[in-house]
């Protein structure tokens, strides 16, 4: 996948006994869990404190997923904590596409690719992303020059 | 992704109020969660009553995801059951690919593929599946003529 | 707590790898979460097939919990179906308490006692529960001759 | 529940969009897994970094549940952080006894109340706690002077 800017959002997860599954190591199920907790965070850190949450209530803007892919690379273990590097690598007419790199102790656990689209929330229709988002994302993006 | 043979095992998922986020729909989070549970329902359907489970408990067998990848089409919601098909699509020398789509009331809400590696359970390094796994899934697996 | 009646409406989960934690049995954070399912399971048995997503969206009608009780009494394995039986056991003015038993293999696994709320759905205030739902409960509580 | 001491142990949570339901507040189910999350951190403080992972694994030393009581005073929100006070009350010859106070913006959400128990993990048999977590929680108990 793509590789990772340095201005890449870092959101640090802390993995407990009850994230694991018999193998003792994260069970894959929660992993996924994992990637979108990163992005939202980076929603959090770069919308002015707004996540998911207070987009939809407050700003009448969703963001559905239409698209997730992860590769595993390493097992996640609660020795360390999990750090994911979270950042925008498309910005469509009403898309958006994430990169999430999870890593432990400098390993890479996953990697994972999603795309979501903009939808006004009350509606549940296709809309472009408001122009404080976009800026937001566009200011964000890796390599453009 | 690939077309769906007769032979799919189907697994049926109750959906609930805790699934569902503030969008009034299942929570991304959940919905791989969701296309495992078919896939561990895959195993206990053909393995004579064994989910991962007992593959590893009692076969000293792991099946440890390394990919996945889910298209969302449409949302899921608790007013229908989640109708799960589930078949192996690929079966490599030490991996194995399953297709997952659910759907509620007859529409496609996502469809997932999937790739897995037989490990030893207990050493955690790769092996070949086990001779009556192999079996199960060849006879499974579609288009083989 | 309160022994169980033949009424009890029985709620069968299958339990599966990814609710177990490296102890090799259900992790406790998710024991609520189907004693949960059961209470909603018995509100869809017994409402004509609407759960607490049917009653919020649809009745405007919401029962949020004010308490929660559980004895955990013997571990939770993926190798059994965990069957839940759940019957309410006092219906206040504007509370419901439920109990739900969970066994496997013929053994109590959890016994649990929840008190949840009626309120009015849109406007999240206390309110009695509606005549249908009234008339239903009232049935099925044991004890009353 | 018991009144909370100045040494109470704080666990920050960030509650997301994924943690709500339809009714825009934390789902029932995921709270007593709040909690949960809290005592692990507790352990993680006093035991110089290890939680219930490494107890298990490193130790052979496990605390399953016994015992859960909680209290829902007001809804949980991904508007601000969920700060949980996390303080042993009870220190039994193999049991030990934890309570957990979940607040919002200085409102309490919850009150838990948790009995676990002392257990030889790979036996799964009952035992004293070790010399030194005896010697951490006597340390924490509130109000032996």
């Amino acid at each position: 996948m793509e590789p990772r800017p340095d201005t890449a959002h870092r959101h640090e997860i802390r993995v407990t006994w009850g994230d694991c599954d018999p193998a003792k190591i994260v069970y894959t199920g929660r992993i996924p869990w994992f990637a979108l907790d990163a992005i939202n965070s980076w929603w959090v850190e770069n919308l002015g404190g707004d996540g998911w949450f207070q987009m939809e209530l407050d700003r009448n803007v969703g963001t559905p997923f239409v698209r997730l892919e992860m590769d595993f690379r390493a097992p996640i273990t609660p020795r360390y904590p999990l750090v994911c590097h979270v950042w925008p690598v498309r910005l469509g007419e009403t898309s958006i596409t994430f990169r999430v790199d999870g890593m432990q102790d400098g390993a890479l656990c996953f990697s994972s690719r999603t795309v979501s689209v903009f939808i006004d929330a009350a509606a549940f229709t296709k809309r472009t992303p408001p122009d404080d988002m976009r800026a937001v994302i566009e200011r964000l993006l890796p390599g453009v020059e």
